[in-house]
């Protein structure tokens, strides 16, 4: 077995271990996120952890009503006039905790007296040293390239972050109760895979799960080398949905939820076009907020059928490394 | 000649009635960036509206040292949990005014007392009745459903925002030097085309071209059903770029200017893997921060010539209509 096969088996321990570990850190570092003058909150990252930043962009706005940014790392380093913070909390995640993006970011927002968070598994990385709080992401150490469990402990550590920073008891005992969803879905992603044709592809979804669109095509691209590429409903119907025609395969993230019946018009309009639809089947009863945490299990499955089918070596992909440093 | 080629060859002009006709609104409503009370930007937008939106992105945020988020609309529609906006500045940029999404944002924040600007070509939609201020594209009727000079003139609307706001008279003059470069630039364009093979590809950029990026491959796919996409040169590197082997296209964006080693890099690497890669020839001799409004030019010629070799309407791209209404 791969190390990534590995891995993607470990995600419902991983997450469990982070919940064990992490709920109480969390309840502290959540203070961060209630203060009086926090009027935003603004997220660095790269990678599969800007696709976890989405989802921190949909449930802390949610939990907190306020809106969540992305930083623009190149006004930080490449053109050295970085914002002034006033008003934000700034949260770093990266896997590694190396990106030196993500870190000025961090220490830049930290030099102006404001508060920040890093999202890391790389618990005494260079991140991790320059944020004021750490929320170590506990998934153990992630050998394959392609990151599968520490993208899931992301997601879990920002779900963590909204159910304890809000004080909700009911939102943290369905936190408490994912483990075991995940472990289900991960027993029925294998069980009946969703296999794909060796060819370029789209991944469409709505709402929270937008990162999860990213995320399974990023993973599908990494590991096949197969352009897969990903689009909110709405924006692929301003334009984009030209290059969709008759064969080409969709696959969509629609759990039950409010942003379900925009993925049907869209689907609708896809079918219409001759696409290949395919809906990622997903254990039922996970609530909306917590979809996407399950949602991914699907697409790493079928990125690592791809890869097989194609002959890729998953544990190597093509000309990548773990950790890229981008300036 | 087609009504998106006569559209394309108006933009020196319809940029120049954007300076003429709305440099001294512009002036009055730069009031609103100023407010002392304004923490940070946020922006509504859809479609190539977003990809002028990425440009404010840098370019406010290099001017007015504040972060610009983008809005998530479907917090607003979809979910119906508006953030509080406390601190924001919200511009809603729709070339048509009539998306009931961007709207909808604009409304949430006029609501709750906050300065909104919206930058649309429809002086008299809904998205200029729902804002406290309006700077008109003054593009002129753009019938061709493939965006042009409306999109130009919404960078153009962006720049004159960041000339007057920051009061840098050199920067207004460099903005009404560019209807010449422009037109400068048409001409070269259409002088030597780049020539694209019918097969899918990448356009690359960083920094302040990041949006030019996009704008390039949604015109490329909007035109012709190839699929094109866009990405910055940091984050490819961060996975994607998986799935760019040997002959593939890449058309690389990369003016003069803080952006340029960084794209180099990425070109090198990009090289190393086979690919086919394609600098845009600019014009020289234009300021960076200006460079988004030249170097869209060279992508919209080569998108028009690869719609006509593959046999395109380029006044009825497959599927799409002038204007899309996501809710």
């Amino acid at each position: 077995m791969s190390r990534l096969e590995q891995e993607l088996a470990e995600q419902p321990e991983a997450l469990q271990r982070l919940l064990d570990r992490q709920t109480e850190n969390a309840a502290d570092l959540a203070r961060l996120l209630r203060r009086g003058d926090v009027r935003y909150v603004l997220i660095a990252s790269r990678g599969s952890s800007s696709n976890a930043a989405r989802y921190a962009q949909y449930l802390l706005g949610r939990a907190h009503r306020v809106p969540v940014a992305f930083a623009t790392p190149s006004l930080y380093t490449l053109y050295e006039q970085p914002p002034r913070l006033d008003g934000a909390l700034v949260v770093g995640i990266s896997q590694s905790g190396e990106s030196p993006d993500v870190k000025a970011v961090v220490e830049e927002a930290r030099a102006q007296g404001r508060p920040t968070i890093a999202l890391t598994n790389g618990a005494s990385s260079p991140l991790a040293r320059a944020a004021e709080a750490v929320l170590p992401l506990e998934a153990g150490e992630e050998r394959a390239v392609a990151a599968t469990k520490t993208y899931l402990n992301s997601l879990g550590a920002i779900a963590l972050l909204f159910a304890v920073s809000t004080g909700d008891e009911g939102a943290l005992s369905e936190l408490h109760a994912l483990p075991a969803r995940v472990a289900e879905q991960l027993a029925l992603s294998l069980e009946e895979p969703v296999e794909l044709e060796p060819r370029p592809g789209t991944v469409v979804a709505r709402g929270i799960n937008y990162g999860t669109a990213f995320e399974i095509a990023l993973k599908i691209r990494e590991l096949s080398g197969l352009l897969f590429e990903a689009y909110s409903a709405a924006d692929l119907m301003h334009g984009p949905v030209a290059a969709i025609g008759p064969g080409w395969p969709v696959l969509a993230v629609a759990p039950p939820g409010p942003a379900l019946a925009s993925m049907r018009d869209a689907l609708a309009a896809l079918a219409a076009r001759g696409a290949d639809v395919t809906e990622l089947r997903l254990v039922r009863g996970v609530p909306e907020w917590l979809s996407p945490l399950v949602a991914v299990i699907p697409g790493q499955v079928a990125a690592i059928r791809l890869a097989r089918r194609v002959g890729a070596d998953v544990d190597a992909p093509s000309g990548l490394s773990k950790v890229t440093l981008t300036r």
